[in-house]
Parts: structure tokens; C-alpha cells; sequence
């Protein structure tokens, strides 16, 4: 089944297109799970794992009801070598055991042979003694885009082959992603290209590319399986790309602790309502922190609330 | 130690610029290594990984004697799961071990909260239960800059602390590099900032970018531990980027078998005779298949001829 398809409709199933981001940090695990994990393997990297993989998993029992989708973002994980990505599969094994879709954030780029090796890595089938093997097979996964085309095609490819999906950077949500992003481009190149304005801001232009590199992974629901980052932190700028990517899923970070509120979020969404999923890593996963009636041991059930009060505040905008 | 001096002293001490890609394909991997381990652990990625991290140990040991650099690719590793990156780290480890520099060929990318966590990753100190544990510990990382700069200001940051450097894509050796990299900005913004020409390429406002991000890393050597990937197959745009950087080191991809000569290398290089390194993959690794008097289990004395030759092919260049 198209990666589109299946996401379109595991938001409409959920009733909200909630993204719960599961970027793990040591210092913020509950001391009641540090604990029992130190005590058998010490304050090693396989306890660190442990403690991600023990941690994910009751944010994963206590939201898999509520939320389409999780979003591990990798960088967490390799922290802890080896065993940091053994947890990082396990994590992504467990989510989709629970019925949910799991976005691989790992924003992995290069030249074409060497993304082919990635794309096998997170959404395909690798070599294995002349048979084939899965390899992580996650959903989806993020791509960088500033190799081009050749860099982003073996990504392509395997969401046909495999029934996947990526999301390709366009704006991001960090502050300084103008630098390269918002720079104007001018000239024949661009013109002659896409046949009309002369002057285009970067992330325009790479809208553009991303719009025709999914032309052919369309599904039934009229969105594609090559979608875009757009950062809930630029809601101007993700109305010019709505429109410059109609058939775009947008996979939106910055709500919430990096300051985007649901107006913001709003631009990304098509008038279907439908077109966007929008993440919260840290406001829902060390809720707890904030929720004072929980505690630590109760991490799950405040991650729960936060999702709950984010469908709200969603729906109070008028998105779900 | 400046990392761009350990670099500078490495291949002075070696009398070339040549890294070798530690990039392995399994059915690449000589016959009987692959036996000796299969028999032992079937056909598993565990198997496939040890498979990776033998034949690597067998072109460490042939060529650290001639070369200063290895670069292990980790989409090759990836590909494999925890189990690869198992190998990838033991093969960092061991490379090191032999006297070589290590170059983490990632390309890592993602806003600054996260950079955080990849730089840790690769080039810094984790958290471990209250105290802290080396990451992987690499000499250096791959970057990808498409976030600006608060993307990539994690890991100077770790430069800084730990001796470590990083190499930032600026023109990539790929075919449609151009798509992004190649477009013609124009505008108040870029002529502001660097009060010069109105209008410039990508890669030349990316050059600027990674010349002053790296200003505050130069060592005794005149060289930044903040270098820059510049593909060896556009030799006259590298030329325009040497005058651009004059104190970034280049990594340079595209040699052998991307269709990159000695002769393209060279405008990678200052008058110094420094300021590059260049880097073989296939050509190298995977020797073997070329040179027929060696066969599949002289794979790593055939490695040793090929770096060999690249340096005979360099030397009558004018470059080492």
C-alpha cells in the first residue's frame, strides 16, 4: 500500500495528526527505570539502551490509541553507540507492533550509490550472503536535499518498491535555517526549469523539486509519498509552500518547546484538512516534568494527557 | 591538539594526501572471509558485519603505513543495523589504534538541540548516568549544512573542545549537485554579509559560511579544523573555492572511480602543496578485482599497490 495512503488514513482513524517525536535523553529517564537497569548492567551504554527502549515503550503502550504516528530521531540514539541504535530499532519494532506509523528521523543524504546504501538501511531490503534481508523497514524516513536529485532518487525508488515514504527538507524549524534557505535564487536555471517567477527564495525552489520528484508515488488520497519538512516556527512561509506543494504530506516540527502554537501549524494543513502531521518530541515525552500530579513513575500516563491536550489545542484551531 | 594540525603533520609525515573509503559491499568481501564466518555465524547480519570489520582490518594493516586518512562511509555500515554499526565503530577504533586519522563519513545534519546529539555521537563526551563517556570518539565528521549554522555550531563547538574536526559539504562530486548547489543567489542579504559581489553560486555563499565558521579554529599549521567536501569531478569550481577558503582543508571525494583525476585534484590544493585530502573507495578497497595477479585473497597487498599507484598518479601531478 502507498505510505500516503496509509497515513492519510491512520490521521482520519486517530481523528488527529499528532506526531509524538521519541528523542530520549539520559538525564530525563525516570530514576525508578535507571535504577532497576544500572542494577543489573551498570552505568554502562547497554544500560543506557535499556533504559530508551524501557522508557519508549511506555510512552508507546500509553499513546498507541490516541496518535497516527512516532517519530524517533536518531541522533539520541547513536549516542550510545551500538547499543544506542540496537534500542533505536527496538523502539521502531515496538511502535509498529502497536499499530502505529514510524517516521525514521535521520535526515540521511549523500551521492546516489551511497544513498542507496542508507535508503536499504532504513526502508528496503539488503544484500545478505546473495539473499535479501529487511533492513530496519521503517514507514518513513527524513532526507537532506542538498546533493540533489541523484542523492534523493535510491529514497524514491524503494518508497515505490517497498510501500514507503520520505519527507525531504524544505524549511526547517531552527532559527538559523535561512542562512541557505531563504537565500533568493536568480537566473535561467530556474526560470527555465519551472517556467515562471525569475527570482525564488531556496526553499521555494526545493518545494518545486519535491513536488515533481513525488509526481509518481500519488495515491488514492491525493497525497504523495515524497513529503517535505516545514517547520511550524515559519507559518508564513508553510501558507507559500502549502500552495507550491499540494499534494505534500508535511511533516511539521517546532510545535510546542521549540515555540510553534497551533495558528501556526495551520498554514501546513491543506482545506481538506488533511496534509500535515505535526510533532511534539519533549512537551509530550518528559511531560511529566511539567505536570506535577504525576511524577516520574507516571511519565506514561502524563505523556497521554499531553497528547490529549494537544488534539485539543489542535482542535481549537480548527485542524481536527 | 588542533585537529587540522594532526592532519597537516599526518600527511606530511606520510608524503601524501590520500585517505582511503573504507565503503565495504558484502559481495565484495573475498570468498573466504566470508566462509570463515558464515560457518561460525550463519547468514546473519552478525556475520555480515564481522565479514566488514575483518576485511577492513586487512586494508588497515596494508596501507597504514603509506596513507594518513581512512574514511569509513556508515550508510555501508547502516545497512547492516546495530550490528554494522558495531563493526563501523570497531573499525574507527582499530584504524586509530594504527597511527591512521579518522574521518566519520556521516554527513550529519539536524537542527542545534539535536546537531548536539550527533556531535556527541561522534566527536564528543555523553551523558552517562551523572558522569560522562566518550561517544565514538572519531578524529572527524562529515557535515551537512542545508540548516545553517546553529545546525553546525554543535560541532565546533566539540572541534573546540575535544582536538576533533569537520568537514562541511560545500560542492558535492555527484551528478546533480548542481540542482541546489550550483544556483546564482542575488540579493541585499548575501551582499551585506560578505560586501562583495551581489551575486554568487551556493557552494561559493556556503565557502564564505565554512571560512568564517572555521576562523576561530585555525591552528599553528595556517589550516581550520572546519574543512569543507569538495567533489574532485568539478575541478574548476574547486579552484574558485580554494581562493574562497584558503584556510579550510579539503576532503575530496570523486577520485577514481566517480571519474575524478589527478589532475582535477589538484586545484583542491594551495601553493603550500597542502590544504587537501583526497579520497579512494572502490579503487582502492576493491583493488582485487582489477589487478588479477593478486585475487581475491591478496585483496589487501592489491590495496597496497593501489595506494601505491594513486600516489605515483599524484606525485606526477605536481601534488605529493
Amino acid at each position: 500500500m502507498n505510505f500516503a495512503d496509509k497515513l492519510i488514513a491512520a490521521v482520519q482513524k486517530k481523528g488527529n495528526p499528532i506526531c509524538v517525536g521519541l528523542d530520549p535523553r539520559l538525564e530525563q529517564i525516570p530514576a525508578s527505570i535507571v535504577k532497576k537497569i544500572t542494577d543489573k548492567k551498570g552505568m554502562t551504554k547497554e544500560a543506557a539502551a535499556e533504559c530508551f527502549l524501557e522508557f519508549n515503550k511506555g510512552i508507546i503502550d500509553a499513546v498507541s490509541d490516541i496518535v497516527p504516528v512516532v517519530k524517533p530521531q536518531i541522533a539520541f540514539y547513536e549516542q550510545y553507540g551500538f547499543q544506542g541504535v540496537w534500542a533505536f530499532e527496538e523502539t521502531c519494532k515496538y511502535a509498529q507492533s502497536k499499530g502505529l506509523i514510524v517516521i525514521a528521523d535521520a535526515k540521511r543524504n549523500d551521492i546516489g550509490s551511497t544513498a542507496e546504501g542508507y535508503s536499504r538501511a532504513f526502508l528496503g531490503d539488503v544484500e545478505m550472503f546473495g539473499t535479501k534481508a529487511k533492513g530496519l523497514d521503517a514507514d518513513a524516513l527524513t532526507v537532506t536535499p542538498y546533493l540533489g536529485y541523484d542523492g534523493v532518487k535510491p529514497f524514491i525508488e524503494d518508497c515505490k518498491k517497498f510501500g514507503k515514504g520520505i519527507f525531504v527538507l524544505v524549511k526547517t524549524s531552527n532559527r538559523s535555517s535561512g542562512e541557505l534557505q531563504d537565500q533568493d535564487i536568480f537566473g535561467e536555471k530556474v526560470s527555465k526549469e519551472f517556467a515562471q517567477d525569475e527570482h525564488m527564495r531556496v526553499y521555494e525552489l526545493m518545494a518545486h523539486y519535491v513536488e515533481s520528484w513525488g509526481a509518481d508515488e500519488v495515491g488514492e488520497s491525493g497525497y504523495s509519498s515524497v513529503g517535505a519538512v516545514v517547520g511550524a516556527t515559519y507559518p508564513a512561509q508553510a501558507e507559500v509552500l502549502r500552495r507550491l506543494m499540494p499534494q505534500a504530506i508535511f511533516l511539521v516540527p517546532g510545535y510546542g518547546a521549540q515555540g510553534g502554537g497551533a495558528s501556526d501549524v495551520k498554514p501546513c494543513f491543506n482545506k481538506d484538512g488533511l496534509g500535515a502531521v505535526v510533532n511534539s518530541s519533549r512537551g509530550i515525552i518528559f511531560a511529566y516534568e511539567d505536570k506535577e500530579k504525576y511524577g516520574p513513575d507516571g511519565y506514561a500516563d502524563a505523556a497521554k494527557e499531553a497528547c490529549l491536550d494537544m488534539k485539543e489545542d489542535l482542535k481549537e484551531a480548527g485542524i481536527c
